[in-house]
């Protein structure tokens, strides 16, 4: 797989060396999320940000992402185009707006909009997620965590088991993030959910025919003990039929500093694709392991920042000038990393 | 007309020259706009752009060729200003945003909104669009890729021949491009409208007393066959009393690649102020004709951001030192112009 | 008080010396704030300015404060917050956003939701105001008006009679500025409101035990003759129960022109936290007035830039550094200031 002036829009598109490679940059590209220092390699650059659906961690990361490579960034975020309301074509839209920007990312409800737009698109365009189908930027920053959390432990991806819970059914972020998993060897995956929310059988079949090992439960308790990671899940309620649908499944697992004591290795690792659902009814990750460190799901977001830095310099070609842009940083940075 | 420190408010304000010098400085931007070198000239300045309406193109167009000059641009899209609604007067809202920012682009709904605002404001403001009254650097744009697909051809402006096709009774951009080009010498004006629909006859009596040939006509295919420039239009159908009236005229005039193969000249450049309609029962410039290179339609919208960094330059004086704080483009860049 | 690496949720924060240190601080960003020379002392930093309620003035104010010194501004202005809508905590948004920008900005409608925020932040927090409750920032841009402008005429703030008039009730601004005028000596205070509106009874309790002089009345004229700053208010009617009780207290006290002449000091300068209410059955500070020397109400708002560059400056430890890192402006600057 090549980068430079490359769509990412979905995660099938990258392969075990494809994975390594953004990886590697991310790391190069970590110091300078981290304010350790600074650099000024995209300086007049311009990140298009399109945002046809309400957005703000994602929308805010990768604006971040593009500023600390010393890009501007010139957002929209309406939600009605006025140009598409008065019989603008998507491939119109695509044209006019890729002659603005040198890259652009672009999040829409609709699945597949965003494949239809980058065709038309004269610049790369990434996917900041289209709808329940792909949100790409999302996995490569859960499996970067992975691989992160488990070398502080000498671990590496290979031979990880993992205990996927929740709602495994709609969660896009799982789906995309077992397809990931899969080119990597000897997984174990435990798969926890009600049965109506179970993973779909596609992506079991693909999991297992890559050589990975799944099992299946409706049981917290039993199947967290060997995991190296627990990645827990909010209920999708945005994808029910109602609320009183979506309500049957909320808090069923509930993961807690308790549980976590009793059942888990001491070091387990927690993430959530977040946000977490923190209202009573669903509590699936509780905030009394908020002070554990081995809960990762907020230095997940911070990596989100340093993956979409690795993208962008990887489509914009400019992984080996980074460095040589560089700057310190002569303010105030919170010990926050 | 002296530019540095001045408002654009209007078409009305350029004279020939003035026109000229705006040409000749976008010409001095290109190859800034398309990304062949870089430039920092304004680097700490701040552009305060105001949409009380909404606008992606415009304001995200503007906003770019700020960027594309090393400047800052702090947006507002709110629809209705908070101050406002407390009983804020027009007067007070144009002092206080007066002194954030180093010059103002402003799109307001209402006609004369945008000089009342200038009037009171302590900075430079362009004309973003004030209901159906002025847009100028849209007219300038339609201009300057007149100028440039001519250029091409080793033609000029003087003696052009241009077809304005469609509704050109409530068409703003037509209106103002038809002020400017009678500016110029000998042009051959092909007005194809519906009756209802026609050009206004102030409009038509100012052309002729500039010294141009004006035809009317209510046919398509005997009136473009002549002609270097097709213009065609929209049927802006918001300024109609209701949708009814307006469908009666969608799809009077179609071009596509079998009309202009048949009854055009084999270099006729066809532009359009976008968005063009494409539903079907508008669909006035066919996507038939999206790989006809005479199609300008996108390197008119990508003319806008030169025509905005030159407009910009001009009124903030820095035309001499935009090359002097030239820098190299590090980073990828499609081909995209 | 130290300031670098805190947040600034308050007035009640302020001492006497953190003041006179913010406003040294303010009079060296000045020349900056002024478009005299700039600086690029932030290049690299990223302000995350969250607007959970629609604000423009301060929005802007603050964007274009971290702009001036190099900083880049990712905003949000939702007013609903997606992801706590799906349940998310606000310890968890604050804990996620807190690791894309280097210090936010925060307006929200709850009272005390800012403090909340910045208690889970791991970046400093200005608050932008949250509801009813405070508003730092304006407050010491209308302490540090007082100060310039008395200066102008060789006074101090200690010492300085003040005419605080209209709402005093409702009137956040109000409440944060008599606080911190408290802490300096010998303060004239004429409180002129209608009884309903009258200031809380704490805050004068509080004014004179710090041994200011406060008198109350309820008519205009004889309270404004000898005073040295005049600080005219809305009506805050969005915090009556209904628009006709609001309606009851407007244009009660009009400040006019005529008004200015016959009653006040030659030199009494006007002040308003904005915005006025212009309409004719308010109009608590006359159109007339806006030739007046002594209306200062547009040097307030500009002030508002130089005091939020003050205190970003000394937030993230570059008050040092500013000058070091300074640039000439190239580019035309109107006399606005």
């Amino acid at each position: 797989m090549k980068f430079v002036g490359k769509h990412i829009l979905s995660v099938s598109e990258f392969d075990r060396a494809a994975i390594e490679r953004v990886f590697a940059v991310a790391d190069q590209m970590e110091p300078y999320a981290q304010r350790k220092k600074a650099t000024r390699v995209l300086e007049g650059a311009i990140l298009g940000s399109m945002f046809f659906e309400p957005s703000t961690r994602t929308r805010v990361s990768f604006g971040c992402a593009f500023n600390l490579l010393g890009g501007e960034v010139r957002e929209t975020t309406e939600l009605k185009a006025t140009s598409i309301a008065k019989g603008e074509s998507f491939y119109d839209t695509a044209r006019v707006l890729s002659g603005y920007s040198d890259v652009i990312v672009m999040r829409h409800q609709i699945e597949g909009s965003v494949a239809e737009f980058s065709e038309a698109s004269r610049v790369p365009v990434i996917n900041g997620g289209d709808g329940a189908n792909e949100h790409p930027s999302q996995a490569l920053l859960d499996l970067y965590t992975i691989r992160k959390e488990l070398a502080a432990k000498n671990k590496s991806i290979d031979g990880l088991s993992i205990s996927l819970i929740g709602d495994l059914r709609f969660g896009r972020a799982v789906h995309s993030l077992c397809k990931l998993l899969s080119l990597f060897k000897h997984i174990q995956f435990n798969l926890i959910s009600p049965p109506e929310l179970s993973l779909p059988d596609e992506y079991i079949a693909a999991m297992r025919d890559a050589g990975h090992n799944v099992n299946q439960s409706t049981e917290l308790q039993p199947n967290i003990s060997s995991a190296d990671i627990l990645y827990v899940t909010r209920t999708q309620e945005e994808r029910f039929p109602n609320q009183e649908e979506a309500n049957k499944y909320k808090g069923l697992f509930r993961l807690n500093q308790a549980v976590y004591t009793q059942f888990c290795e001491p070091n387990t690792v927690i993430m959530h694709p977040l946000p977490r659902d923190s209202r009573e009814a669903a509590n699936e990750l509780d905030n009394d392991l908020n002070e554990n460190p081995n809960l990762a799901i907020f230095r997940q977001t911070d990596n989100g920042v340093t993956i979409r830095m690795a993208l962008f310099a990887l489509i914009l070609d400019v992984v080996d000038q980074v460095d040589a842009h560089a700057k310190p940083v002569n303010w105030y940075t919170a010990k926050r990393f």
